[in-house]
């Protein structure tokens, strides 16, 4: 597949998104130089935002981890996570009560930040309900899977209460072979079962992408087509790209590998604006 | 199930969006009594706008037929129809070539404002496909099902193409007891069959309350929680509403019936904050 | 994709089941060659069958082709049809009343064999409607789609009744590069609007192979894994033949192309006992 | 709802099946009255089997329940189990090597019974897989779902191979009020995660059916609608006694509630023969 310099393109914008998994990072932390495109972006004046399915660590924490390898640019405010969606739902939605969440303590932050006292699925109780208000799908980790699914699935059934995930993808990388169900795909499961509908935020939805461009107008004024999109996945980040009005990047140092980008372009009808091998530069 | 004064709910809010079909109008055109409610509205100068999942008709035809029926107020910049999302992504995203479309003629409009050549498929012809930009469903009439949907596959597999669907509804009422397919639904069936993924406007996706959102913010600033949605269905108005941060009204005027509206709201676990008979006052 | 030899694979078994469109036959014809197989089969004295999701035309018709196309062997009592399987639906379990279908006057045979009335989808009064028992989907041909599959739909709203697929294929082949919607995906989209649950026969659900494997029993005693099931679809052909018992040759003369056959097999997970190009020989 | 007496209907008839949970049993164990029922089919003379989506114990385990509970006459030929048709299936398709599976020790019984060496997904290496054929869910119960759900997944995207499902319910009852999900249910999942196509076998699949009746042939010679097929449940027992070609009775004992079985028989278009309160008798 014949591919573009990803310089030559980010020039005629004004502002990208980037997924982060795949794109500035891979199993074996950040993808080397990636820090050149990021001073080079800066060289030209191109604002720039991570736009992540991430429930499971704050923004800050996962600034962090960008500052530490060397992009000391990728400040707290560049990041745009799925679980900011969720924090600012349930700050406009919950008055009161308590939420229940699966997930680790790290990630009951977006819950806590919103000024509401949270339940961690292991300590509820299906016997003292009355008070719980919503439930919140926000990490695969901090839960036993066998008692605790279970759990929220007779919660549910018990007391009818808004649901939120915070993530809707369905697996991630955990090394160079292997994956992980994430939390969005034990939700579809939940949902299957009970043939509920739950709320869900993270790519492809409009709301992921409304939420960065607002943030993004804020620092100059954008129409959409200044934006330039930059993902590994046709299906999320594309597909939502596409949707919202931007152009977009597919990149191939991610799930959409050099051997199938054309065919996988093909059969699912979902037409990048460009496909480069990578954003990083050297 | 116990239901509310809608006058006495709607006080509390800046503005309203209303569902248009079983809300506001039914099979036998528009209900009597709505006329007052929005006297109402006026009169307590709480703004209000129509939500609706229609690419048939251009916004001023479509409020006409309000206006023509006794509820002056409801003039074409009250009207958000699916269409015009379609209109505006055509806009910013299609820069020149032809846009065949699936629909009568009078739908057609919404591309030809984006100053875009149209082609009707029932006219395109497979061996001429080279200027074809983009397909877009816009209405389930003025074309030969039996033909043009299996046009519309060979064309797809012939030319990868963007693809629009501008009503995501499946059916729609025709008369007291008769529905017919929509638009919507013959999309899902070519996307099956060809295993594509199109790019879809309307509720309850949340592009649709934002465009909503953003009019009625040039007009007086507003928070999410400042708007009440009114609909008739569950899995479109409200569970969009909701999940855009708006409080939610289900209305039993339309295609949920009082008998079972509890049932449902349990089943789906789609959850509206009020629940009125209708929003027709006298 | 390394390919094995059809003749050398055959001889291990008693009887085999070909799955007819892109084994057989294609948009040109029978394939040229396959006259050679049958001969080597009938001197082998192996034992052969086609099972075809078909409901069009009746299983003498589908044989008649065969002989005038030179393979005299394939008579009548050697075309297992999925309209075969209606057909015995039927007759078990509607006693009286008419029973109307979507097809053409040709592929009512399979209700009158039956014994019943039938009535044609656009000959139905939608207030006559009393005495109709069942629905019959069987041909996408000879019926208007935009008025019928409609009228079908407000049938089953105001009378519920069985509802019987004659074919469950959601598309084929109608020449080289074009295909065409089948009875099958016109059914799944009335499915999906309604929210029902018909009755589906064909490939590649057991009841098929069943019906097959009992027919071919009659001829001498028969294990299950004395059967080769050959087809050119891995969803339909491969994974009912492998659920079934039997061991099952992928062709690659029909619809899974040597370029694809072994991405498909590794991202579907329906593994073929063998894969060959054709079973034409010369 | 109008219901009917299960005794005057049943004398028309020379064989029953009877689903197990929800007719026969609930969570307090044996419906009391049963007992009654059977005595009055052994005197009519009426042969009967009971047909239960159950891997998670042998047939002879789960005839010993009914017989210490006083139905002495439900001996382990009268149990057809989904888990006999995987037990079959394994064991003329896999010729040697390991079969890894979910699921208790217990539910192992039916790979070891087919001849076949067996190893607990969680005693499974990722690193040693060569020589595992073919992976059988069984039961939810005997594994940890964090850990050997996972490796489940890595498993099937490190080996291509046959996979397994041995009871297609999603979830099960445990008390008066609360579920569990089923194997069913996290094979659903991780179907869905990897894009995969199993091998299901319970109702409403046509294979479990022909199973039964099969066996119950070789008592007697039976047409089909000489079978009376007895269930709670639309999804499962009903659509697939239908589509078999039996008569079907839909027992109110279960999860198909007095209140709203008349609007699901309606909303799905599943359209038991008969509806009978219970089959319990005094």
């Amino acid at each position: 597949m014949k591919t573009s310099d990803f310089r030559s393109i980010v020039t005629n914008y004004k502002a990208v998104f980037f997924d982060a998994f795949g794109v500035l990072k891979n199993h074996k932390g950040i993808i080397p130089g990636i820090e050149n495109t990021f001073d080079f972006l800066d060289e030209k004046g191109i604002d720039y935002y991570v736009l992540t399915n991430d429930a499971s660590r704050s923004p800050a924490d996962l600034a962090r981890q960008y500052q530490i390898n060397g992009i000391p640019s990728l400040t707290t405010d560049k990041i745009i996570s799925s679980g900011m969606l969720a924090h600012d739902w349930l700050k406009l939605k919950i008055k009161k009560g308590r939420v229940a969440y699966l997930g680790t303590e790290q990630s009951a932050h977006y819950i806590e930040k919103a000024g509401l006292e949270t339940l961690s699925i292991n300590k509820l109780r299906l016997d003292e309900v009355d008070d719980i208000k919503c439930l919140v799908f926000l990490d695969d980790e901090g839960f036993d899977w066998n008692n605790d699914i279970n759990k929220v699935i007779n919660l549910l059934r018990k007391k009818n209460m808004s649901v939120i995930v915070a993530n809707t993808d369905i697996n991630y990388p955990v090394n160079r072979t292997d994956i992980a169900i994430a939390i969005g795909g034990i939700s579809d499961m939940v949902e299957d079962i009970l043939g509920r509908h739950f709320i869900r935020f993270g790519k492809p939805d409009a709301q992921m992408f409304m939420f960065a461009y607002e943030k993004a107008c804020e620092k100059q004024p954008l129409n959409r087509d200044d934006i330039l999109m930059v993902g590994d996945t046709l299906l999320t980040d594309i597909i939502g790209g596409n949707k919202f009005g931007m152009d977009t990047v597919l990149v191939l140092s991610g799930n959409t590998l050099p051997d199938n980008a054309k065919m996988k372009i093909r059969s699912t009808g979902i037409i990048p604006t460009y496909v480069c091998d990578t954003v990083a530069s050297f």
